[in-house]
């Protein structure tokens, strides 16, 4: 069967558990299942949860029946009472549910590997609704299951995130994309934005705003603002191109704050360069005391390239450790160009590094000035070449100035090892 | 309004915005609101998610005020074209929306304070559904509400995550209580734990689980685990005391692990006490590369007690700014209770501080041998005093033992200001 290749698929994603209302698990499912479907350009419109009880999920899957495409329902596929998806999608789609021999000699084969009979209650994971396509679990006893009645495709997948992902990648998705061929597809570009604020990005772009497809969105985070450019069209070729097209004059009008293209870390680009050309890089923190490091140093192998550095918080500590003069400190403030070069510079000197990264800000919520308002941040990279330096205005909240601030650091010394400039 | 007090009360939880669909953002309201609402005596029924979408929001908001008693509705609140909820509720509710006066002065000033003119567009944070109690912002500009219609009750939440919480707790949570009084209560205590894995935790506390109520359940998360101890009573006193007898038991079997109750964040309790005694801490951190120093500094204020610190992430920079000898890194190794305690001292001096607090060990996933396998950590104590020095093995991936390390750390320091030992 394929399905209809005007419209796009809708497709709604089903929760059940309890444990997801109580908030005693994170619903990372949600998360992975809608990364991957817009990759095989399937656009998730709803999500439902709902606990382990029969009529609510039975209420659930038939509204999901009614406005979605495909309908993928996680977890309820055990062995106990409480395991209720496959009865309520086969009551919702008037289907008997049937033995699939196959899969009760593979759970009794499992058990006997595991040196153990079969509970009783297991053969209820061998039973599906009639006409079901019986989708393998590698890692655990439950299968699931895709089910096509008319137009629409229901899908069952376990819950355990293990199995969850292997039955999905390796089983499910295949035939998804076979069944969804010809479709129009969807593209799109995300561009990571630092030392802007929401309504400065909408400002800039309010030229291109406003356009159905493709289309421009914003989401803002603490110290970030992502812009999405997305595009439908017929082809692949199509929507890339008109991804592409918008893209430039997205670029080019933000040039100035983008860290990073589709949510890729910016730390593990720079980690990258560093390797590349064998350099060695060290860090001189104030106001986002340890984050820069922190955020380095969560990439595996990351002491290849980076040495450490120094927390300089206070200005006792500029001085003693980092070698900044006193006067210096008197006659500019700690929050200045003069302070940031000089640590910088301090701190390539102290650990022999190829570079030295140094910040110094008003992380708030106080400390600010009308000279000097919180979010005001210098930010300096010694090289061999010389030392550079940028002022930023970091918009929001301390928490916003001090992520936004780790951002903009990093992304200066990747310009620095790709361009050889800031 | 009180609302029924023999059933239990059904909430509806609905978020908003395209990001959650397309995975770009993991959900974690659900499980924030999941949980505080069941702390509270609230039993979320059902999540719905759903885009910037008049139509597909409408419907949603439709179906929960259909079947539910409460709703509560996340995002959308924005001065931006995409932002629809409220215009979604005020048109399922029939009420029209109208101008908050109060709202526009705040915000206005708001601008003010930031140095800027309001933008036109951010008029629309303050028009709401007429009738609305309106929900003060207190870390943003978009202010909350909480409608009641019939026997029913609609509250309007801010998306960013910083927001949304102190509006829940400081605006929404006391007016649903109020609402929703007399009815059997619920007291819980959570004791959240490190350095200890869940199974670990579950086989010391095996004499006490099982039980219904009051009952014991636990959640992993990465560098933690928490363990919650829940009564459900007719009273609050009877709830209360029912925690405290099993709490006492629980405290007494896993007190070397415990760094903090019901999410109270340890570098608060540290900084309290480092300032009530006037003194001033340093860290020198290996494995955590700056995370300890970015959990102090995260907290406003840090700086009259945290001085700063060295992230010797290299072997080189142990030796040079640290001053820890060579012959001990050569004999010992980097991972190694003698050099933990060389760092803790040697960065106490250093930065002329009361206290000098070091890390050391094996983050992974590579790097650890049988003798000192992933995990294995060395946290030292330099004081006026003495150092003290303790040996942990962290359960988990890099991430885990990373956090769980700052933890542990932190939980030493306060131990010490607590007890003068650790």
């Amino acid at each position: 069967m394929l399905l209809g290749s005007e419209a796009e698929m809708k497709a709604e994603l089903i929760f059940t558990g309890s444990e997801l209302l109580q908030g005693r698990v994170l619903n990372s499912h949600a998360q992975y299942l809608g990364r991957r479907l817009l990759q095989s350009d399937i656009q998730v419109e709803w999500h439902a949860t709902v606990g382990d009880n029969l009529a609510n999920l039975k209420q659930v899957v038939q509204q999901a029946v009614d406005r979605a495409d495909l309908v993928l329902i996680t977890g309820g596929l055990g062995p106990t009472t409480d395991d209720l998806t496959k009865e309520a999608v086969a009551e919702v789609l008037g289907l008997p549910m049937v033995l699939h021999e196959k899969s009760l000699a593979d759970i009794k084969e499992l058990f006997k590997k595991r040196g153990m009979f079969m509970p009783e209650s297991n053969a209820r994971q061998a039973f599906f609704p009639a006409g079901a396509t019986i989708l393998p679990n590698t890692r655990g006893t439950a299968p699931g299951a895709l089910i096509e009645k008319g137009n629409k495709l229901i899908a069952l997948l376990p819950g355990p995130p293990a199995e969850l992902s292997a039955m999905f990648e390796d089983a499910l998705l295949p035939l998804l994309i076979e069944r969804c061929g010809n479709r129009p597809v969807l593209r799109h570009k995300v561009f990571n934005l630092t030392g802007i604020s929401e309504s400065a990005v909408q400002d800039l772009l309010k030229n291109l705003d406003g356009r159905i497809n493709p289309s421009i969105t914003y989401l803002a985070r603490p110290g970030e603002v992502q812009v999405r450019v997305t595009a439908h069209a017929a082809s692949v070729e199509l929507a890339e191109k008109m991804v592409a097209e918008l893209s430039e004059k997205v670029q080019s009008l933000l040039k100035d704050h983008i860290y990073g293209y589709n949510g890729e870390a910016v730390e593990h680009a720079v980690g990258k360069l560093l390797l590349q050309k064998g350099m060695f890089l060290s860090v001189a923190e104030s106001c986002t005391g340890g984050l820069i490091g922190a955020r380095l140093t969560d990439i595996p192998g990351s002491s290849a390239y980076f040495k450490g550095g120094v927390i300089a918080y206070s200005n006792e500590l500029k001085k003693s450790i980092l070698g900044v003069a006193p006067e210096l400190l008197d006659q500019y403030g700690a929050v200045s160009k003069p302070t940031a070069v000089a640590m910088a510079e301090g701190i390539r000197k102290l650990t022999a590094s190829s570079l030295g990264l140094s910040v110094t800000g008003i992380a708030g919520p106080d400390g600010g000035t009308p000279a000097k308002p919180r979010g005001l941040v210098y930010i300096a990279l010694a090289t061999g070449e010389g030392t550079f330096c940028q002022e930023f205005q970091f918009p929001g909240e301390r928490f916003a100035v001090r992520r936004g601030t780790v951002s903009a650091a990093l992304n200066m010394v990747r310009h620095y090892l790709q361009d050889g400039k800031i």
